[in-house]
């Protein structure tokens, strides 16, 4: 059973989850190619737990959500901590799902017809909503890890969904920040941004009626987007369906010029949004960071929490805009 | 020329640094093997910038350090804040010195005499005292990256010491977690954490007189080792010139219990100390934290400060204790 351990100064959370020791890793195994059967391609769905929910298409399926065969957290236990000696545990209580994106292995997100992109979109937003019932779950986390170095063990394209029953430092940290810019100017950082970004233009690399992606102005990794609802709204789940689509559209805009212009693109994507049981906020924004992985995060990073770009996200912006390759 | 930039939410500096995307990497290019010339081997000491400290030695010297060729902070400009809009940037001003540990090639810093350890150690202390007397710097980073996985760009075997105008966020975290634990006990967290180690002994790898290593109980990373000094002292620099030869046993008999349990090992070292202007104080106690890198941090560690570790660490400290192989 996995435990989570919390770090006595930081605060931090560890989960301490041997079992995911034992998951296939298809990078590391014999290459990318390794001639393994896929679990999350059509015909092995034995081969993953139960289809959590899942959308009809011409192979059974176009989408399916299961739960994670060796997941971090597990949906048993109890949220209350308990001391051993200085330290503090608790059980491993949530939820890790994976979202199928297509049943198609070597077709990745910003290949995916404009409507199969939405249907994931849509998807995250429907499991947020189910999984939130759950008055123990506190927040409620969806990334993506695409490609070797971002840490993915699997190339068939998939999303994760883990449930927690805390929100996350690095959740707490953002909603303070945030809280503190609105407590000092009386409005919303993220609205802010989104305002600055469009007079600026410099770093504006996608745009529709309802979404801007920029590559950020302290951007921590060369060629990192964000994602940002012209709208203001707290809760990614409750984006309206029919913003789904345009959604769909920067996502897939900001993903296709990073896969031009970056050769072997690794990402991660991640959806930043308010803890499940909190109400709407006016200091609090959702948006999606997707951060490309050119190099290795080390000790410097590390050790302070201060990061080295070699890439100004103007220079990212200009590159992406223009369908250059980048030299790494 | 590097600038500094602020992000609006979480406070985090991040380093422009174009010209560091410009440095050779070893790893990167043909391999481990790559037939370049080294700039830290001896008689390629016209390939780094000049000396600033040596110790003799039969190849003239025997450890050197020297400024960066490829510096993410220089010694230049205003530590005072700009605006950009909604944003604020500042002068990468600071210090980026390489030590170059030995002048062999392929002796990691564990396999090197016990003596040289200890100068490697009394240099880092010597070169922050030295670099604290501007008054301009707030924080000093020392670091080392070892192997490929790490994030090290070259395989002789150096650390690397980075000045700051600010003490970084992680930095402020690690002391505002310290300060909350001593006003809610009145007794320093590593103190009450190196004694409870000592009795529970399961974590334990090494210690001797000075110095205690462990496997810290929420450990982030599967091997991680923490060592502790067993007398308070705030301020690294601040280590008695007695102690060093302590300190480096610890550290040789730590990181060689890493490698020999973990096949081609790459790992962080990071002293983690008081920001250098400040006084030494009761809550907060040096230390050094190295992480051996096995897996990469991927989205759900960076959308969370939350971790997943596959190896807790009372079996890491039994495989590494016993000198078992551990197979990834």
């Amino acid at each position: 059973m996995p435990e989570i351990r919390k770090d006595p100064v930081f605060g931090r959370w560890v989960i301490m989850a041997s079992e995911r020791g034992l998951r296939p890793n298809e990078f590391l195994a014999a290459g990318e190619e390794a001639g393994y059967a896929c679990p999350f391609c059509a015909g092995n769905e034995n081969l993953t737990p139960p289809t959590l929910y899942s959308l009809p298409g011409k192979d059974g399926w176009r989408l399916r959500v299961v739960s994670n065969k060796y997941p971090a957290l597990v949906p048993a236990g109890s949220p209350d901590g308990r001391r051993e000696g200085l330290y503090t545990s608790m059980d491993a209580l949530g939820v890790h799902e994976v979202v199928v994106e297509t049943p198609e292995h070597g077709r990745p997100l910003e290949e995916l017809p404009d409507e199969a992109v939405s249907d994931v979109v849509k998807t995250f937003a429907l499991r947020v909503k189910e999984i939130k019932k759950d008055p123990r779950i506190k927040h409620v986390l969806i990334f993506k890890n695409h490609g070797r170095n971002a840490g993915a063990s699997l190339l068939h394209p998939h999303s994760q969904i883990i449930a927690m029953p805390m929100a996350p430092l690095r959740v707490t940290q953002e909603l303070d920040g945030a809280a503190a810019y609105h407590k000092e100017r009386g409005t919303c950082v993220y609205c802010d941004m989104a305002a600055e970004e469009l007079s600026f233009k410099k770093r504006v690399v996608a745009e529709n009626s309802a979404f801007l992606a920029v590559t950020p102005y302290a951007s921590c990794f060369s060629f990192e987007i964000l994602i940002l609802p012209k709208k203001h709204l707290s809760h990614f789940e409750d984006l309206p369906e029919a913003e789904a689509a345009a959604l769909a559209g920067v996502l897939k805009a900001a993903i296709s010029k990073l896969a031009v212009s970056l050769p072997d693109l690794s990402y991660n994507l991640i959806v930043h949004t308010m803890p499940v049981q909190e109400a709407e906020a006016p200091h609090y924004h959702w948006h999606i960071e997707i951060t490309p992985k050119l190099t290795r995060v080390a000790g410097f990073e590390w050790g302070t929490g201060f990061y080295i770009n070699t890439v100004k996200p103007e220079e990212a912006a200009e590159i992406l805009n223009s369908g250059k390759k980048y030299k790494i």
